[in-house]
């Protein structure tokens, strides 16, 4: 059942809704737990944690190569970080939640599907419905990086470009979502609303629970977790992922999760300042951000994300662009090319030691969204600018 | 010990040469073998294969995020093929050679190195330089992709564009190569002329060992493997990878090696199809090759892959653009996404079916070498000529 998180209604999944008629947000009325007896062996990716997913039948699952995405240890201004680099076969993180979304949409019948997307979900709707054969169309803000637009059309799905910022593509989804909320035929298969996304995205954090703490020669428990956030996906994820964990008896706790937005556009941050318990929209930003994909003014989950991680002990973070580039451009010198988006959470780094939030010796992940191949032309830029 | 395959004669790894005074290439002297027992699973990707690598310490080795590449089993016109997909921390196949080649000669005293490239082995040395804070300077053709250019600069390299073709870099950097042949500071370190490359390519076949022949459920063994080749490497990969585990009692024999190179360009085809020992030099081709990573006009280890591919009693092909082209479009909308060089072996399968060097049920493996990220313009192209 989905349950609505404003009026408290339940309704059957097979009505296929991707909100609550009320307007608010739905999620799953059940919960799941995970242990080293759950895993299952079968797979080698994300699908190992299937008896923790909302879905019924891994095994005819679409796929399009979901192996571990690599957890690399680097030094960072004298401190060892392991980074959660999400090299998936879209290119970013969001191919774990769009994969159990997707997914459980095919398992209750949908026959067509559209979505908002800043470009990684519309890139990776668009790789795992070309698998699956169903029709996908997929509407972008008219900046998004040309990279993402190729890769959305060469899987076949229909770009769909709007003008003005991110929020225009998202109205534009929902507007028609609204007057067509029960259809099997095009529905709105909406990351940032779906419930199914939410838990696929949580997969990023069991993989480091694997790489970590069952690795033949670490053992280690992760004492905090720090990850880009628009609409939160990421630490939301990782808060559903630890509490399974404690519920299927694994870990004891779950560590401290620091979301970080870039700073021209920061509602969560905004909210978490300010000490409130939801999260107030914003307008949009003026101009280009270099974080284009957290670019969110209207945060779905905030409560809850707030709730999350104050309950984890963690905080939220606000960077500059200058910060976010400097990061970037210290990862690609460690090996690690990753798109802006992923650096404003190396970009926090510093600060979350400077002020003792993290502690030396303490076990950090720091998770890196999507490749520096997504975003070539803002690469460049940032290059160029540098040389002068 | 470095053994010259031309006059015999043998050096010390420790002169760092890149090739033999007499102008021939080098092998190495000692021989490899891999078994279950000789996974070193302290590792999760390619290092677990340490014990068959030319390489001391794979501990101290620099990483950039060395996972398992994904196996995708898909059915391409009624035929189940598992599709192995190369998106590895650079995002292709040549991060396994380079990894290996650049760790060696760190572990030989290298302090700064240079390389020819058409783009990907330059984008991985650039990497892993990085990473081993090892300058390097990177030689690429003036027609290498845009993505891979910025991708080499990000990682904060040198990048030198020779005008002309291909084979402009390579003379470029091997004129430079003999003058200094003997120095531990900038050497020339060739992926193609490496044999330490070589054997680093191979894990790709221990990889589909270990995903096929050990999985839990399968048990698998390829007969037939299909690769892109300009220098062959990832054929001579195959064929090391089954020679090793042959040595080591893991399988019986080594699955037929289909080599599948551009026509328009494609010396190894020509020498073939002639039954030669060993493979001429072509002229460069005139005007744009879409498959840009497999344009090569001297093949250093001719004798050698054309021997290999015998003894495997595989084939070598040659592929139209317009058959390639094809090809990437219908991996895409399987959710495969790559550049054409990686195309032109899955454009093979079909002849390989009706000409029955592959007869039903055959267990097969095609390589993808690399992600469709790289070449974003190249796929738009392809696009736009579509839709017109």
């Amino acid at each position: 059942m989905l349950v609505c998180n404003g009026c408290g209604s339940a309704y059957k999944e097979e009505e296929l809704l991707w909100r609550c008629p009320c307007g608010a947000h739905f999620s799953l009325d059940k919960s799941f737990s995970m242990n080293p007896s759950m895993i299952d062996n079968k797979y080698r990716g994300f699908w190992r944690y299937n008896k923790a997913l909302p879905i019924e039948d891994a095994l005819s699952a679409v796929k399009i190569g979901e192996e571990f995405s690599p957890l690399v240890t680097k030094n960072w201004n004298g401190a060892n970080i392991h980074f959660k680099y999400e090299i998936l076969p879209t290119g970013s993180y969001k191919d774990r939640g769009i994969a159990v979304m997707l997914n459980r949409l095919r398992e209750l019948g949908v026959k067509s599907v559209y979505e908002d997307s800043s470009g990684n979900a519309g890139a990776s709707i668009a790789g795992y419905c070309a698998a699956a054969d169903i029709p996908c169309e997929v509407i972008v803000p008219e900046s998004t990086s040309r990279g993402k637009c190729v890769q959305i059309e060469a899987y076949g799905a229909t770009l769909t470009k709007i003008p003005g910022p991110r929020s225009a593509a998202s109205m534009e989804a929902e507007g028609r979502g609204r007057n067509s909320e029960n259809r099997c035929e095009n529905i709105y298969a909406s990351h940032n609303w779906s419930p199914y996304f939410a838990h696929g995205v949580k997969t990023w954090a069991f993989e480091i629970w694997e790489q970590l703490c069952l690795a033949p020669s670490s053992e280690l428990m992760p004492d905090a977790v720090v990850v880009p956030a628009g609409q939160g996906s990421l630490a939301l994820g990782a808060w559903h992922a630890f509490s399974d964990l404690i519920r299927g008896g694994a870990v004891a706790k779950i560590p401290r999760i620091y979301a970080v937005q870039g700073s021209s556009c920061s509602p969560l941050y905004n909210a978490w300042t300010n000490g409130l318990e939801n999260v107030p929209d914003v307008a949009p930003p003026e101009g280009k951000c270099i974080a284009e994909g957290i670019v969110s003014t209207h945060i779905i989950r905030g409560a809850e994300l707030l709730q999350a991680i104050r309950s984890s002990e963690g905080a939220v973070l606000a960077i500059d662009d200058e910060k976010t580039v400097n990061a970037l451009l210290k990862l690609a010198k460690m090996g690690l090319y990753v798109e802006p988006t992923s650096a404003v959470a190396a970009a926090a780094i510093d600060e979350l030691y400077s002020s003792k939030c993290i502690l030396p010796g303490e076990c950090v992940v720091v998770l890196l969204s999507s490749s520096g191949l997504k975003t070539t032309p803002y690469i460049q830029e940032i290059l160029d600018e540098r040389k002068i």
